[in-house]
């Protein structure tokens, strides 16, 4: 352990400088202990809002808002047959009709998507999944499949009348191997819960997201989910070994294997991973797990431009390399917001202002050499002149407050109101070029400021990734800073070869814009697939690919 | 850097310990520098082999030894029109219906599967391919692709009158992005070419196998090709970011994305990875490449039982972690094989025989802080005699030649005739129990011995993948000694829950057994894909899918 210069001690964590020239500290940064198991805030999805029927009934109907959706009218209406043949399915708590029951599961958590949902399934099995899916498909009734409720797309809520089939009591870990990390487990397991069961035998689950208190990993493999680990453990399409999934006609394809390799046949599993509830219901998972870091560290950076973001990123891949395992970055804007609305920002470390914030993570095995490496890398950064300040955790708390910045962005941009909310996959060199772009557009529209609709276009995201979150926090919709907004920004996007959905999805809200991702060949393969699969269509419609010109 | 005793260089390499007691070197051990990029033989796929006509002639066709294989009588039969047709498309040296041309693309690498092809083409670019695949399917022409021809399950050589498409001369690297690590690529670039393009960029190909002076990254592509860097950089299905396919009628989908993240709609690339060719031809593909490691160690030890070799590797997991990047095993019987056939043997760096032997390789960004988790964990696994002896590369040569005991063994199999190959995946526990139950039935049955069939049951493979390759090499095929072996070996792996072929395909050789891995519902979905995507079934028949029950 490297010797802590008393002097690096600010605010009860180690600076790096506030200066660089005065305050530099050559190998004198002492990197604390950071606990394996990190317990963060999960105030972000309050389920209990929904709660107060008054706040959500400012909610509109999805159906309203998007104006192009008209019900298929081939989808069977809701009968007491149907309401009979679910009793003989499932228990009366596993069934709800109350519109009271209904608001949490009909709303979104953004409160942003409405459906018109009557009827609430909660199967607790495989084979009662199967069953509803089977009768659903003989009887033409549509489904909309939900596990936590936490998606950003309106995927998970219904549009219209759809039965809304909850994963929420499939909740068991069916097995775990403490030889080789697999994991498998219901579909209905929160990911948090899970996390904590690995942690206790020495693992970690390979993702991690800010919904990770609500979210269930069955939803998270419908919807490929990304977050703050893929930078270390890569995306569910290498880490998820097995799927069981119910298919629309109630067939069970098990394909729940816990073997890292197998090839034998068409990886089916892999068409689940990011379908989004359009091809069957996941009802199964096996996933595995990388094992737990017993070092890990985490600092937060102050940065002059996005030019030296960057050129911190490169470097951080050669000399962290093997142990960086988080490296997002935010603008100035969306600390701004952290810290107007929400408690996290009163614990900003640093001294003052940046115009750009790098968080870095690293995970290693070895706690001394993982100091080693990270503070050479600092020192290095300072010496060059690429970060202006910053400061490395020195213990749970400050973990947990640096994380709490960079998580609580999104909650803060919600502050006030609606959020427009894009996700891009853009390459890093252009990546900020998209933030500037959008906040001039609006500022010459007139649209931003305090008596305005617009308060603030915020950048953040995973470099490591390539993936932009751009939020627009607003106080009201308005069609007209809508109408400013996109679709400009799939435009450039797609100038840019970049997705219009790097981790959300496409639900509801984004798959009218499907084809500035994906040209009409590939849209016309996956049309090919849902209709092989799916070939009634009763599988989470409305959403993921275009309505079809006719 | 650790000071090196003396004592501890044996025939130049640094020794761990004879006898732990007497010779064990307490933090002492110094783990000499291997070079990045390394260069190994590459005998392996000797195709100057094909040329003597004399050894080739006594390959059986394929169609005599599967016996149940017919000709699909519906596939025309190759006319003067279609010669001139491809004539309209390609140059006159990308065709030829030379038997001399053919012999060494009918007949694959290991001498084992011989098609009878009459006619070879080679496309230079994805037009070109388009073109052909629409005058076949059009005119249903049976089609198969072939890359490197390294395969070992006879997928990539036809087996009656299919035309032969070679990727050969699609060979250019079409972009690398150096901040991103993003590789674009022709689909007939060989593995090793590109590895080396990488090598002078800093970046490393996310795979490597024993074939790769000859493969085509499309063929590794085709058939999720596992090989030795799976353990940590993961399959294909990860760090494949995108692929260009022509399908069977003609059309070419376009998904050469360079985005590590991107959520628009179902991920088409992941169902041709380890198609096998069946749903159409890779010509392109978009990988990620990982930064090449500053610092990589080799280790060969020796061990007195399976249940030593497990708690090395469990070990290995917590203290070499994230810099752990081979974890290869093999049993005496392998190395007795490499060291009568082969140079490599005379090498042989340990001074006695064991039971077992691990090979471990280490990449990680600091040399320093690599070696000391290296020696610390070789010295943890000597005090507590799970080891029994070790060495550790100390220069370029000394790597190779560790390197290349392990990767010798397939050939050693093949020194003396036919090898029997199993690739399978099982549980680490009862890994080891497949090899001993195999060899004491084949003893049982008479038929292991100088003067007998088999001359050895040999089993290696990666431990760290849980993927066994059992090897039976003999001196001539017998029905007899087939019938010992199958279906006993592929019963077993299914009673183990485990996989018929962890990494090299089903091809001609393993598609009869699908369903020991497989469910029936699986199967079926798999037919399905597969006639959606190749109604009229030209693409590499025979193969794949078992034939259906009619």
């Amino acid at each position: 352990m490297l010797p802590l210069a008393a002097a690096a001690r600010l605010q009860g964590q180690a600076r790096l400088a506030g200066s660089r020239v005065a305050q530099r500290i050559p190998s004198a940064l002492r990197v604390a202990s950071a606990p394996m198991a990190r317990t963060r805030a999960f105030s972000l999805f309050p389920k209990a809002a929904y709660a107060s029927s008054a706040s959500s009934e400012k909610v509109p109907l999805s159906s309203e808002r998007y104006t192009y959706l008209k019900r298929d009218p081939s989808f069977k209406k809701l009968s007491q047959e149907d309401i009979d043949f679910f009793n003989s399915v499932l228990p009366p708590s596993a069934i709800s009709q109350d519109e009271g029951d209904l608001e949490a599961y009909n709303v979104d958590w953004m409160q942003k998507f409405r459906g018109q949902s009557k009827l609430l399934l909660k199967p607790s099995s495989t084979e009662q999944v199967s069953k509803i899916l089977k009768y659903c498909n003989d009887h033409k009734l549509a489904v909309v499949p939900q596990g936590g409720n936490t998606g950003l797309v309106g995927g998970g809520v219904p549009v219209f009348d759809e039965i809304i089939l909850s994963t929420a009591n499939m909740n068991s870990v069916r097995s775990f191997d403490e030889v080789s990390g697999a994991l498998v487990c219901d579909a209905g397991c929160i990911l948090e819960v899970l996390d904590n069961y690995l942690a206790e035998r020495g693992y970690i689950m390979p993702l991690d997201l800010g919904a990770k208190g609500s979210c269930h990993i069955g939803g998270n493999v419908a919807t490929n989910a990304g977050g703050l680990r893929l930078l270390r453990y890569g995306s569910l399409h290498g880490t998820v070994l097995g799927l069981e999934v119910v298919m629309a006609d109630g067939t069970i394809l098990d394909n729940l294997s816990t073997l890292r390799k197998d090839n034998t046949g068409y990886d089916l599993k892999q068409l689940f991973i990011g379908s989004e509830g359009t091809l069957g219901i996941v009802t199964g998972v096996s996933i595995m797990a990388p094992k737990r870091s017993k070092a890990v560290n985490v600092a937060l950076l102050g940065v002059s431009s996005f030019e030296q973001v960057q050129a911190a990123y490169k470097r951080s891949r050669d000399e962290l390399s093997e142990i960086l395992s988080a490296f997002e970055f935010f603008d100035e804007a969306s600390i701004n917001l952290v810290k107007k609305h929400l408690v996290a920002g009163n614990n900003d470390p640093l001294e003052s202002s940046h115009p750009f914030y790098v968080l870095i993570e690293t995970s290693g095995s070895n706690k001394d050499h993982d100091d080693e490496k990270l503070t050479q890398y600092l020192e290095g950064l300072l010496t060059d002149e690429i970060v202006q300040d910053g400061v490395v955790a020195q213990d749970t708390t400050q973990f947990k407050n640096l994380w709490s910045i960079r998580e609580g962005i999104p909650e803060a941009c919600s502050k006030t109101g609606p959020v427009y909310k894009y996700d891009l996959s853009i390459p890093v060199p252009v990546f900020y070029d998209m933030v500037e772009d959008m906040r001039a557009r609006l500022n010459e529209a007139g649209v931003i400021g305090e008596d305005k609709d617009v308060e603030a276009v915020v950048g953040f995201g995973h470099i490591g990734d390539g993936n932009l979150h751009l939020n627009i926090a607003s106080k009201r919709y308005s069609d007209e800073v809508a109408k400013v907004i996109e679709p400009y920004v799939y435009e450039w996007t797609a100038k840019h070869a970049g997705s219009i959905s790097s981790e959300h999805g496409l639900g509801v809200f984004k798959s009218p814009y499907l084809h500035y991702s994906k040209s009409s060949t590939m849209i016309d393969m996956m049309r090919r697939i849902k209709k092989m699969m799916d070939p009634q269509g009763i599988m989470n419609p409305y959403k993921y690919l275009p309505e079809e010109k006719k």
